[in-house]
């Protein structure tokens, strides 16, 4: 037997783009750079990570490479499998169909599973539509919650939609959610509708895309302005204007 | 009087490096094309600001740019000043002392008061800690909250902790919190001496630094391998390892 390898490898967290721009508008030169040296990949969606890695790098040995499916199925022992490279010296990479790994999307178990490996974790730099949501917003990004998928019961969705409604009121906390775009004007129904004329609503629809729309109004105002988003990758949120909260005169 | 411009300009929200690494590695080529053809500012801090455009560009303009100041002191009308170019369609990007802006930082107030002029918001991509902790943590990143910073004294601090811990047991819910990094280790000695033994913990410091460490382990576990955190920028986060929630078999 061959001796174990004096180093273990690190797991990177590797970003992808998350509408049609290009990548060098998301992801960060070094990030790239770094990403064309690895070879062991765990991916959500093998297509879409092999076709990131080629708008990467034209050449980039994808059939050189091993590639792992990462996502809601995968077992322990399949995850188990994934840290076996990492053990043996070789870096691994997660990427998610779109966006941070991790963040709404896969990665989480395997990272857990290498903490306890005591390997070292290296997330990278990419878009994410939820914070870029809370950078545009207004709110507060000082106290923020994101919720995740809206319940696809109407009843509950109405109850979780009003609870965040509350606790914005209560404590200036920002609010965020998303749904799967088929259900996005199923929501807007129910935020129009069920909310307060005053609560303020943020709509963050195609965030990096070439018709990304970032806008902040009274849910008053959106009655008016509501717009088609169905099958628009979107981030709502409820919050509370910054600009209420400072002084009118220096 | 000259007309009105036929376009509002647009108002981006530029990141900065958090560490002492290379922006390469942190600032999309793209971001930082852009950053290049701004001309009109609104900075925390003037000298970490001019510092970042001057490292991205060495011949960049700075004489000939305009900077207003934004931070927790700025007033209403000096908010309204940095909306004047704006109005005349004038680009203007936010730049906060390290990070996103808006998140954790200063920001909101000025994307607010643009919301309110239906001004374009551009949020860029760059690092957030907060962000690339949650990667890094291992834990749930479907439903997650950040809290800001922790209250300053001790005992509404163990109940702030206690509350959160309390929350991820009942949830699954990731809580994510910072402090300022003199009062890292007070934090430290509350979390090891006042949570469960067996409650998860993520401490992320000098994150995208050379000195990067993102571990998650037990409380039980933590209390033999605690670290010096004083002085060092560092995220906390309770949650659940999400491995434990997968499969056993495929």
């Amino acid at each position: 037997m061959s001796a174990p390898p004096k180093y273990k490898g690190k797991l990177f967290l590797l970003p992808c783009p998350i509408s049609e721009e290009d990548f060098k508008l998301v992801i960060p030169e070094e990030v790239v750079k770094k990403a064309q040296s690895f070879r062991y990949f765990a991916v959500e969606d093998l297509k879409s990570a092999r076709r990131f890695l080629r708008r990467m790098d034209r050449t980039f040995p994808i059939d050189d490479s091993t590639f792992f499916i990462l996502n809601k199925k995968t077992s322990v022992d399949q995850l188990e499998k994934m840290i076996e490279p990492l053990l043996n010296g070789e870096d691994l990479a997660i990427i998610s169909e779109a966006g941070c790994p991790g963040i709404a999307d896969p990665g989480a178990a395997l990272v857990d599973l290498a903490h306890q490996e005591e390997i070292q974790i290296r997330p990278l730099v990419g878009p994410s539509s939820i914070l870029l949501a809370l950078m545009g917003s207004g709110f507060n990004g000082q106290s923020f919650t994101f919720h995740g998928y809206l319940p696809k019961e109407r009843k509950d969705r109405v109850r979780a939609i009003k609870d965040m409604e509350f606790n914005t009121l209560k404590s200036e906390h920002t609010n965020l959610f998303m749904d799967t775009p088929f259900r996005n004007m199923n929501v807007l129904h129910d935020l129009l509708n069920e909310l307060s004329d005053s609560t303020m609503l943020c709509i963050a629809s195609n965030i990096t895309g070439q018709n990304e729309k970032i806008q902040t109004k009274s849910v008053v105002e959106w009655r008016e302005h509501a717009y088609d988003l169905g099958k628009i990758p979107t981030i709502f949120a409820i919050g509370k204007g910054q600009s209420k909260k400072i002084n009118s005169k220096s």
